[in-house]
């Protein structure tokens, strides 16, 4: 009864308008993980990473109680390895290198006391490993789903295949209009839900982000951030956040995931204010209430 | 003690990535003082346009009890003319022509009788004549004003003069950052404030609106709209509708401006669902009260 994450870690280098950082922790996994475990001790997660990640990386999993039974260690392999640089505008970013090293034969194997996971969430990987990740689950009760143009663009038909099996989907602006090939966000998330998943989400980075079902809309605003440092993580620390209230709650209506959007939303206003999971690493659920809280004064009227 | 509106009444040409219509009603002043009428009966209006203006357009200000005393006819004169074609994301448009015409010599003079005017819609025209408008004032309650990138890199120091006499700025956030010479908009909207206004709109287009006072922000949503037809007009009609609602009221404090914006959201979603007026001209108060409480649907949690 695990809220169990597959996904990429991996080792980040990262050029912002104001600095940069080398080899600092990243990959979908662990921005999701170390998000979610702010809401539950029942977090798990299944990856690969190389001999070069390292104890003291293992070691912020097991800090946030993160099962790591499913986490594969490859003997001399190297791990997952990206860098990018942000524009001025914090908005958009160019990919410098993308080295796969041993995620490239990664085959998701879930450990049996796993496959009762209750809610799921699959980062941004290849839907083909989605699928097979769906097909080792017993008692899935609620599975959240993201990914990324990339994605959409080489394996529509994977992808497709899956969503009718999934509850939520993730997704930005650009990849729902690329998705349902409509530009109108209404129009397109009409479209998508008719793909097959209950309910989609479309984050609008600084905007905000909405959810959709066949016929609720909620728009939820951005946290106001003053001292951006690093977008990187933010929509996964969104997936951690909202997958962890839902699963900390459980409850799978239409009002809980509103509020679950707004948790996810504060955890990945916490992500931006530093590198890495630096602004995720250390808080305390008092903090996070704190900032539901704002979002509450930010938006009431 | 009136809802004054001083601005521009123009002819548009539009081109939409849909369709286009010509020598259509706009304007400023038109937008502003229409939306605001649905609040209220003392709407007045300040402007200029050529004979060629006709009484069928002039009974549209009729129709909607707006008092034109201060709308000045020049003999043989051309109404201002404007000619825009939107780009395919509907997000940004290029002019294809400007012609002032009898604009060019605007000289707003206010009748006597609306010199007390409470509450003052001062539209997006030469801040210079922003001043004139101002000093003919003698009992201002409520100054709300508007203005663009043209008057922001053209008239800096007038605008800066102005400023700290008018109570609500509202400008998209392309002028913000432009005006506060600051990428990151809530440190932008720091900056603004220190020039002299008490509140600060920050329009966001389809993502909605920030409301920022020294102490304070709201964040409202952009209503969701699935048919949009023609942006123009938009932010005109939103700063009419905020300030037909605050007049109503006769409250301006910061919980009552939060339902302002949202009021003012609320005019700007059946705005763009037409060309020219036609979404704002035959609206009942029942229609706008049921989309505000649409938007309190959307946006709870």
């Amino acid at each position: 009864m695990s809220l169990l994450v597959v996904g990429s870690i991996a080792f980040d280098n990262i050029i912002t308008p104001l600095t940069e950082v080398k080899n600092s922790l990243g990959g979908s996994t662990t921005y999701i993980s170390v998000a979610a475990s702010h809401f539950t001790d029942k977090v798990a997660i299944v990856g690969v990473v190389g001999t070069d990640f390292g104890e003291e990386n293992i070691n912020i999993f097991k800090k946030h109680n993160i099962d790591i039974t499913g986490l594969e260690i490859v003997p001399n392999g190297k791990t997952f390895f990206w860098a990018g640089k942000y524009h001025n505008d914090f908005n958009n970013r160019d990919s410098l290198a993308t080295e796969l090293n041993v995620f490239a034969n990664f085959n998701p194997i879930i450990p049996e006391h796993l496959k009762k996971s209750s809610v799921v969430v699959l980062g941004n990987i290849d839907p083909v490993l989605h699928e097979r990740v769906l097909n080792q689950l017993t008692e899935p009760k609620f599975i959240i789903c993201d990914t990324m143009n990339y994605w959409i663009e080489s394996r529509l038909n994977e992808l497709l295949k899956i969503l009718p099996r999934i509850d939520v989907l993730i997704i930005n602006d650009s990849e729902a209009r690329l998705l349902a090939n409509e530009f109108n966000l209404i129009k397109a998330a009409k479209k998508i839900l008719t793909y097959g998943p209950n309910y989609l989400v479309i984050k609008r980075g600084e905007h905000g982000a909405s959810l959709f079902s066949r016929d609720q809309i909620f728009v939820a605003p951005a946290f106001p951030v003053e001292n951006l440092v690093d977008p990187t993580g933010a929509g996964d620390t969104f997936a951690g956040g909202f997958a962890g209230f839902l699963y900390r709650k459980n409850d799978f209506g239409f009002d809980n995931l509103r509020r679950a959007v707004v948790y996810g939303s504060a955890m990945a206003s916490f992500c931006v204010e530093e590198f890495s999971i630096k602004g995720i690493d250390n808080l305390t659920y008092e903090e996070i209430k704190y900032r539901y809280k704002k979002f509450v004064d930010i938006s009431s009227f």
